[in-house]
């Protein structure tokens, strides 16, 4: 049996979502509303954990949320404050200890914690307390901030927090529950992003604001970088941000591919609305490489705002050439004789009577392994294409991202060792343009300025905002 | 637990695909593959029966098409010849007997049957073998072909699949799989598709081309109505187009509404590619009823292509204006709390900043009951739309389907007992306008040929080319 | 994956288990307990199917009854009326088309039937008629007699069981369930048990008087050889025994291996209690086969009461040697290295403080491969016994049952073509003893009346009361 | 649904089982019988940790061992060293946490862990750690030693474990799995057995050697009180028995009801095989207390060898007057309407034929609340016995234990507060009699020694051995 991994694995995967709620009768539900909405950031595995005023509950399980959450299971739930987790994780093995949120009882009471975003320096602070005495129980990354908050000396919860994340390094939203509240943090570089919402009844949190929609809550503002909120029977309060060190104010570091690929388009992510922004890529994507053709065709579905930002710019008629099938799975039984392009025909299909003798641009948001684009390209050809400029509404992905997304190492990316032209004759194109990086700021800002400025570009300059130390080693598997 | 019926409930559903195959080493497994390309006719339960020239080997469970087939499972179904079934059904309870294909033992040896369509005869043909000693295993109409065959004083197989139908009236294309073959039947009038592919080694049948583009096949031709085939080792036969009164030949009524909404836009139907078909219905529609506007937007997935054909003639912008989620299951918690346009909100999410302030017209393919245009309406205007202007790409749907179509009762069609105005005010629209017949069959003609000739327009006309007798009669459960 | 089958497969198996009840608001709850009180005759799948005046309702599974019906199913089981079936069957494959209750609709309404026991002219008949149109959706023989009642030409469905069981040869004791009422048969040859109990509420028939002790009905009587009961709201109706052929009235052919081996000692069955029969058949193997030893074990359970008549007869001690695991599941995981005498450990365990030094009598009901009592020899052996003299409680097994027990093939029988003195080498037994006919049927009679009289022998003397005709032709798998 | 659980909460219950393995290439599957044959000492959940010299592997799940781990789960489970535990829990809810082995990582490395007993002082030594900075992860007394051994300063970690355990108090037998080998402790007390077994290729250690017997390994000897065994690729090392406190060396206290009543009759506990001892107490029990009746009967399967005992030492005929049904499962479906002794019912059957008319003593091991004594006294007497005489070869339980059983309150046992008198009159016996404490200890000792130096009886007389401190208080549920 071959899985769709293979076509997966040619795209970057957002390695978790989060979302919390506080002061409504039906958190559990609404959790899974919220997990619902953003299960695209996370597929592998979801948890959720209430509290009720007594008790805590909680269900972890492998899966989609409408697999891992039946009706019964929901049920017992109950409580009026909740955190829920997504995962997306690619080692393979048992890894429900591995299923956030994770849960432990410190003297502080049961602590609950969810995390979306990946530390560079989990190893060395494992070792440390280790060394001193401490049991682990999972292979995350995540857990060691469990124990530091366990033995921080401070007495409110929100200061131990504040003391635990004062040695930690890397991207990190957190959402924790316990007694006390829902608590939420965002790091002090903001990778990561992070929205407060209001319903009728309490707040509610989450990595974006499609889940504010789906639950009726409406949007507030976003939490700052280094920023922690506490929601509790008393209301909403926020504290200051804090620094790692205060003589060293941290640099603004927001994920630019949020917005080329892994949030929602209906969502509002670091105060701009995404799909807005990813049309914008597209306009500036044609007027920086227009082309002499009959149609313009996206890549379904994450290339479709682009697409329709090319097509305007661009006065070329926008098709759809492409047909996503919507059912597909996690595994398939691929024949054993060969058809063509069978992986990608798994979940795409051109539509000869569109493409047939016309001269097509394609636009996609990124190419990572080339073998996709390859098959796509192919694929377009086969239904009768003349010509196929394929156009990437960001720059070149030349590194791996360390903060939270799932990303092939460095030999794997086409565009690490290939220029353009090899890139362009590999997938068999009959050209291929990227975007330029201050093409990709300008539409990100809407203006004429493509700074670079508060955003992390490590996937496309290998520049990397905060420094890695052991981040490439991995954990080796517990149990 | 409310599931999302009711959102579904307010579409027609395609109630079955079929996918047939013969000589190939896998055939189970491109079977699998084929009823994985129709999972859009028929999401409740599958079933694939093969032949290996030894035995037969069946699989039938409730669930989609990659849940009732393991890996484990399609091994066990070797052969070289197969046929399988999507199916939709709304009957509740134990229905695993009614589970397609279904397989009986007669004194011509096993036979297997995959049906499409709905016959409008069961109930008599069922009453009159029940009463001379047949016993019926299922409740589903299709059985009473089966026995007919059993009856049959032919010798050759096909002779008696042509006695059996004789008597047999309805919409069916129908598979077989036997010890001498895979035999294809399309009803004389043709109302659902059933088309002829080529791979390299060996033949296939499917209710849609969109299955052969995924296993690899090249489409040959569609079976015509009243037709016969049977492929086997010594190649593929057809037999001469069969009436069941030789004196009145049978009128075509092949269904538009399969160009409509129920086929997928890249398959190739009576031959016509679907997705042309929908762009040019988008065409006609903005030509028939033109508004002011600022932007064209589409109920996704369905509505788009016509909503691109509007934007096209129309000279309005496309633009995105609801995202999909596209991990929608089956079942949902909904919170007891009313949350505004719940049920939609659930599948749709509208973009405000693409909407705030904008006269939009939203194109979607058919107005079933009304309850879910009306939410989407009112979430636009929540999302700030100055002026909604509801188009639809077919007439108003003033009458139930009885030739293999899911519809609700006449009464529960708002069309049926609304005028449009009325329709209008319900959905809450600034205006509400259908494409006339005419200008749908112009668009299904590519010509300024209106005519409905060679269709089934019963949903929209009244007109039943096949006389209903007992059809609306539903058979009561058997166990 | 080792199965306990090769243990398992030593010994015969019970074909099937019959239960049903009438006129009691929880029928479908109690034809649950009645099928767990007969779970000994039949392991494989179950199945009950309800009535409640207005609907029927169905749940059929493999597996124990404990693992087919939930809590939730058998609510679904509404109704007063009830049967229900367990079922052994070693044949492979996907049999749920062959689990019972078979359920059929005929022109007289819809039909439920149970079967226990096994047909001898089921090939026949089936291919009459199948020649005539009928169409077989199982590869039981038991659906020939549904489609033969469809058939019959006679008004009351009481007349119509007795028009289709003329034709009918072999063993069968049958319940059907219709809007009538339920229906009870037994052969002609009375070949398996079947009695009538009797609730404070409603009436119950069941293959063993076990199954009434556990749902507190008191016993009336058992159903009589060719005789058929219906009961339904106006009570109880017996009618008269019916033949095949009035010239020639059957001869009484109860299986006498029921006393042996297959029932519940807490059964009366043949109106007798199995338990004091079968402890009779120890004191008469203790009377023919006496033997100085120091105590006398058995192979637990089965051979417990016999082993207690044996000690009883013999005045030597009765012991516990062998400890029987009662966890013991379906499949284990046998170790790649070989462990002496696994297949039976799994079950078996012998206590060497008992054995040790000892000269030891076991008492087993039978030996069918002999393959388990040689393994069970070597275990007390190892365990320190000094002498091993095994005892049988029954003839020498030479032929095979074809009317309802799964038994090895003739060339399987170890007795069919070895010695007593072969069987004892092979064993490894010092010495091996069988019961004589006469013996057995003093022990059954209570008398010195040893004939064999009304009884079928035919697994230890070959002579089969009902003709085979091809009973030893199975029937090829359908799907 | 009702469950069994209102039975079976009338027993006491052994709380775990471990099984251990060192050196055999299928150490895994070794443990699976191992635990397999251990079943009846927890039937709740199970686990299994393997090391495979490179990695650690575990499965735990809810269910019976055969449940838990399925064959291809067992294939993953590879290596030459294993740990496995069998869990008894009454605490419902989402216990997953607390399936044994426990794991975690901590500086020494991965460690596993599985415990049989109960810990007296676990909650303060929680707390302690807790304020300390610990991370609870389960609610189960055997975490608190995990985190000790991390902390510990000692550098092996065999000084680690008695470092730990220095502050331990209660009873346990543990087993640790680490990359150093396999580990197994008994308490200072030796409460609960634990027994090293030899194989062809390794070690084994065992809660029973009923264990060993499936597995084919020779008992070696008990594990002494207060010692430890490492056993590695050097062999087999013995560690000098440790105390808590060198100036007050512990009294040992093993547990007796293992012999009456916990443990499998086929098993050698503190070096004496448990079917003789419980043989032995029924000839006691004969002895003091004398009845003139016709027959003895046990209450199956624990009553067996006490009542075999009885019918020796008595004169009396042993006979089988309960049936037991051997596929009783975890739930039932009660019915509604009251049938007489249901509860029981399910399980056991009397049998008329033995028992009407006669005088019978009963024999058990022990009464807990009485209630199913009664019932089983009820159904004897509505099957026609003349007198029940009740004896219970062992004294009246009036205190529950803290050590590792799941007992009722005191409150719930009948004989903390009622008189012989008064529950021979609440169970309807015409007499009631229990064997006396020096009866007990002269049948364990197999000796006139009534003493019970050397054993626990706090179940019987209310003298703890270890002192309870918190034991009563449970630890409230985490998550």
């Amino acid at each position: 049996m071959k899985t769709v991994e293979s076509w997966a694995q040619d795209r970057f995967h957002e390695e978790c979502a989060i979302f919390g709620i506080y002061g409504h009768p039906e958190a559990g539900n609404l959790t899974y509303l919220g997990l619902y909405a953003l299960q695209h950031r996370g597929q592998e595995a979801s948890g959720i954990v209430t509290y009720d005023g007594h008790a805590f509950h909680s269900r972890k399980g492998m899966g989609l949320v409408a697999d891992v959450f039946s009706d019964a299971r929901l049920k017992a739930l109950s409580g009026h404050a909740a955190i829920g987790h997504n995962r997306y994780a690619t080692s393979g093995g048992n890894t429900l200890e591995n299923v956030q949120p994770l849960t432990g009882k410190t003297a502080h009471g049961n602590l609950a914690m969810a995390h979306n975003g990946n530390l560079v320096n989990a190893d060395l602070l494992r070792s440390e307390m280790e060394a001193s005495g401490a049991v682990f129980q999972s292979t995350t990354d995540s857990e060691v901030i469990l124990h530091r908050i366990a033995r921080s000396e401070e007495t409110r919860l929100t200061d131990k927090i504040v003391d635990a994340l004062h040695a930690v390094r890397g991207a990190y939203c957190l959402l924790f529950l316990s007694e006390e509240g829902l608590i939420g943090v965002r790091d002090p570089h903001g990778v990561r992003p992070l929205s407060l919402g209001k319903l009728r009844e309490g707040y509610v949190l989450a990595s974006e604001s499609c889940a504010f929609d789906l639950v009726g809550a409406d949007w507030v503002r976003d939490i700052e970088p280094g920023e922690m909120v506490l929601v509790n029977e008393k209301g909403v309060e926020f504290f200051q941000p804090f620094f790692h060190n205060a003589a060293q104010a941290p640099v603004k570091a927001q994920c630019v591919f949020e917005y080329v690929y892994f949030a929602r388009p209906d969502s509002h992510i670091f105060s701009r609305n995404v799909y807005q922004v990813r049309k914008r890529l597209g306009k500036e994507l044609a007027r920086e490489h227009p082309v002499d053709a009959d149609l313009v065709i996206a890549v379904p579905d994450s290339g479709v705002p682009a697409a329709l930002g090319f097509s305007e710019a661009a006065g070329i008629a926008y098709e759809t050439g492409l047909i996503r099938n919507h059912y597909v799975g996690r595994t398939f039984i691929e024949p054993q004789q060969s058809i063509r392009n069978f992986g990608v025909k798994i979940k795409l299909n051109a539509i000869r009577e569109v493409l047939a003798g016309k001269r097509v641009v394609v636009v996609d948001d990124s190419i990572v392994r080339g073998t996709t684009s390859r098959k796509i390209v192919k694929m377009i050809r086969a239904a009768g294409a003349k010509e196929i400029h394929m156009r990437i509404s960001a720059p070149p992905i030349v590194s791996p991202c360390f903060y939270g997304i799932d990303t092939p190492t460095r030999q794997e990316l086409i565009a690490a060792s290939h220029t353009g032209d090899e890139i362009q004759k590999y997938i068999t194109a009959d050209s291929l343009r990227y975007l330029s990086m201050e093409g990709m700021f300008r539409a990100v800002h809407n203006s004429q300025d493509g700074s670079s400025a508060h955003f992390c570009t490590a996937c496309f300059s290998g520049q990397y905002p905060i420094p890695l130390a052991h981040a490439e080693t991995r954990q080796p598997a517990l149990f």
